[in-house]
């Protein structure tokens, strides 16, 4: 019963074999082998751009931060979500990759700002000449921090907000396959063409070893990410492993197979949870994540079953978990987790 | 015929196994698994040192710069070789992590620093009071990158230099397990026992996918590059995978016969080279790279002839090239080499 | 009738003499002078800390930056109020001084942090490992930029809960002079007795050409001060014009004269507004600042009348403004500037 | 006896009124009033540059660091004379406000960088993609630390180097009114004329308290200099402090008069040093600076003797001594000093 992380789980069958079928023979380093360069092109082709640049690095940490990093300078702020997770869990990563600029924490329910809230933290930041820091640029995340999906609708009120004062906008897309699935939007209507600029596209989290994607959609900025990505030790030298690992997992739409098999996972739980006596859902589950709140003790009674999940502090009465699905959660696992719940 | 660099082979065998076993079911992310836990375990008892700290990270470039980071305030300066990878080809990654350390070339033959120019390098260094730099590091890389390796002597002098105004001593060890295997050194006479403070210890250009162990031999700085770690993108969630290959690397002494093949390839090569017509080597070929000077065009007959190799500037007459053999080099890819020159 | 800024005066005549003093011969430069060593014997008798270590610079920004830089290290947390200076008229200052720490807003009304606020964002942020950044350092303004004063009780109350986490506490005492005589609380006891352990000490808006002292209550942190005040390029060359402004201004209590002037004077303008029709104090004028709340078009007739003043956002009905009395402030001024209410 | 340095000295007279005078009534803040305005606009009358962007800042480090910041990007190196003041003198002030740019020194006897030592450690900084940091400006320094002065033509000479490159060049200009009243140049001819893109040009040096103009030829750089300024905490409040300093210092030619006073000083130190036994100087003394080389014990014995200033690490016999003459050096000093050489 594994719901702590959707990276406590491995690599998907596939993609260990292509990373072993890549270790054939020798390739060139830095990027410049086949496979990375079937990867980009794999990305671009999903994505309809044929114009994006595409660069891997095998942190998500390291995609949301350099990708911040070309989007804004150090004196701008970026508006993201109060949950986001470049501001709560990277340790401060997108302040030390952009020299010093600014987070701003916009607040919407489960996980989700609001194009109001965007609004009104946009207006109030009155640059007010050089004394205040400028607007930089706005992170969204797709999925949230709470487990709720932003619709293409969503996502283009929120861009156009950051529009009217012409920043860019950057998506953490560490769990985005989990998004398209739950939305069903293609890849390109949930981010280029909803306004976004720069694209952190996770495979981690679903089914890769460790690989992420960043997607610039107008390329005009590569050669400074490359040298960024470069100077931040992220350029890896044998390449063809990340290579590999991307262009498997985008290969035949095994990205979505695997995220379509966390979010059914996902919802059986929260399907099987809902209408149990002090159970409530704190956010809908709108992908491979549920937030639950229910009776003081229960977390420690699921532990001691075996139950492997976190605590989550939540606002309110009783107390909060999240359990987390993946590529590989199987239904017999969430229905013994659900049957003791008696 | 593959010589252009050791990162251009992929994966020794025991590595993709070790990985491939290490895909079974669920483990803690960021280093709280049993497999990184081997791997540290390891790392103490091959160094014959129980206190040290040992992280993971998956480039050289990351292990080096973050290893200077905790070396080093930002108004202090880096004494390293002319030559060195952190001073040539890192795009100011030390830069970029100590927040703006500077880097001090120092001279010497053949890659090697002599401890004449490291005390003259330091003894002209007159912080003078807040309006020069303090001195702040020293570091040494072994193998050098002229291919030569200092010995456990060499190390101690240089060390004692760097003592004498009471700085740490870092080592980029991308390639130490070659140096161990050139001198017969033990890896505790190489390093702490030498002097060295923290090292870089690389696996990945000796039969690795990606990953380094920075091993602080004094681990009171240990929280402090855990934290940086995090901060620049650089701790992999799905850890064991590091773990996976730092441990199979070490284990019964995989990564001392990776080398002891790489370095005998080598040495292979720079004996058949030796004698030809207008063929000297650069600098002496101590492990697994051999720097030749060569007539004009050759160069370009060779690669015609399906040789991989990268030209190498060098000062002097005739043409340069560098040659570097893997833990997967054959003696009959060498030979055939050789029989190029007829 | 000017009530833009205390910093669009000149200087006081005693200021400008002691200038045109040290201006005779020739002096030691970068601090060696006996102006500022008679500067830094004021600072520490004047705050009864005699181990202090003092040190100039020219502006407020600087003064606030540098000292936030020796109290948390880049991966760490700044709390301050939702409208301190550091946060929101500098720029990101404090980001590029610190290089890249994170100013985390604390609410309390008339600019006023409380403990239960200070305690709330300090238990909320819980570090969360790696993950999340560190507590590094609490930043208190006082006087506050709405204009109100801390008690030496407040700021007791205030540094307990930063203790209670082991946080070292700035203050922000751009306007001192103003809060000291606002409350008759000697300098020991409204900073080091009340567990400041950092000052800025502010001279510029009060008095002086341009002149900061930051004083290091205890200074073991005073040598790693000097390197990043002159790594920043704040260390003056011709260093006695820093000292003579300083020494002239804290000698024979001037500095406190002077704050009592513009204090008096905006008490006057404050109790001459009170009552008026429509006219609203928007919090305590308790020292150099007026905070107004009036009936819509007021700004512009005033200052079609003549009176300078910047309009000032507040929240709920009416317009605000923002009035600030300066240690030249002339009661015939402030009268004159009533008069305008009929 | 005063040639210790010329920030030993105080304020020109005029200097001094002036900032009395400015010292009358209100202001506005942070640069919007009339001496501000009118200093930039003698910058530009004096420089025959009607588009540049005028700054002031307050120390010259600031404009340098400052200078070099919007000239090149955090991955770039800097190119300098071996011993300027940048590179020497600034405690990293440019690493830490490029973030972590490189200066990499540039050899030429008598503090002059020749165009050839500038093409080699240009041509010979091959980027290498993105491992090798990227060139990104020249700095060039007029007067030189060794007290010679570049000529015109050898700016131009210079300066078409880093053209062939496209780079920016920056002046560090903190004498460069002693450089212009040496040569004869005007000021036109000596900066933009001769393909300088920024310059630090230095006031406090030359009879002011502490004003340095950065002036920015082409002003698109501007805006982004001013962010920096402020977030650098170098946006001086009471702004007309500095206005008037520069504005009196470039009104009716002082500067030139000062410099010429001071250039006048230092030739009748060397003449009168030249041809004494065992007195050689060490680099030709065309500005206000004399470096001399002379017997051992010298230094002592005329240190015994009153005289103030600095003994200079030499290469070669003897000691060494810098002599430095300002815009207040009389006649009688400089007669009674070459008397103690009877």
């Amino acid at each position: 019963m594994q719901f702590a992380s959707d990276n406590t789980s491995g690599a998907a069958p596939e993609i260990l074999a292509a990373l072993a079928a890549a270790n054939e023979g020798h390739a060139p380093s830095y990027g410049a082998d086949p496979l990375t360069q079937r990867a980009a092109a794999l990305v671009r082709e999903v994505f309809e751009a044929p114009e994006a640049a595409v660069h891997l690095v095998a942190t998500g940490t390291a995609a949301n931060a350099l990708s911040l990093a070309i989007c804004c300078p150090p004196w701008a702020t970026v508006y993201c979500h109060a949950r986001a997770h470049v501001l709560e869990d990277e340790c401060g990563a997108p302040e030390f990759f952009t020299a010093g600029a600014r987070l701003v924490p916009v607040g919407g329910d489960n996980g989700r700002m609001t194009p109001a809230a965007l609004r009104a933290a946009l207006e109030s930041a009155q640059p007010n000449g050089v004394h205040g820091m400028a607007r930089g640029a706005v992170s969204l995340s797709n999925v949230t921090e709470s487990g709720t999906v932003y619709s293409v609708a969503d996502l283009a009120a929120l861009t156009a907000e950051a529009r009217r004062f012409g920043l860019p906008v950057h998506m953490d897309g560490a769990r985005l396959a989990n998004a398209l699935v739950a939305t069903g939007a293609s890849a390109a209507d949930m981010t280029w063409r909803a306004g976004i600029d720069v694209l952190s596209l996770g495979g981690t989290k679903n089914g890769c070893l460790g690989v992420e994607a960043v997607v610039i959609f107008d390329p005009a900025r590569s050669w400074e990410f490359e040298l960024r990505r470069k100077r931040a030790g992220h350029l890896v030298s044998k390449h063809r492993f990340l290579g590999a690992q991307m262009a498997a997992w985008l290969e035949d739409g095994l990205w979505l197979r695997l995220a379509a098999r966390a979010n059914r996972a996902a919802r059986r739980l929260a399907a099987g949870l809902s209408g149990r006596d002090g159970v409530t859902l704190a956010s809908p589950a709108e992908a491979n994540m549920v937030f639950v709140r229910w009776p003081e003790g229960t977390n420690d009674r699921l532990h001691a079953a075996g139950a492997h999940f976190y605590p989550w502090e939540l606002d309110g009465h009783g107390e909060g978990a999240r359990l987390v699905a993946g590529w590989n959660t199987r239904d017999d696992e969430v229905d013994r987790f659900l049957s003791l719940f008696g």
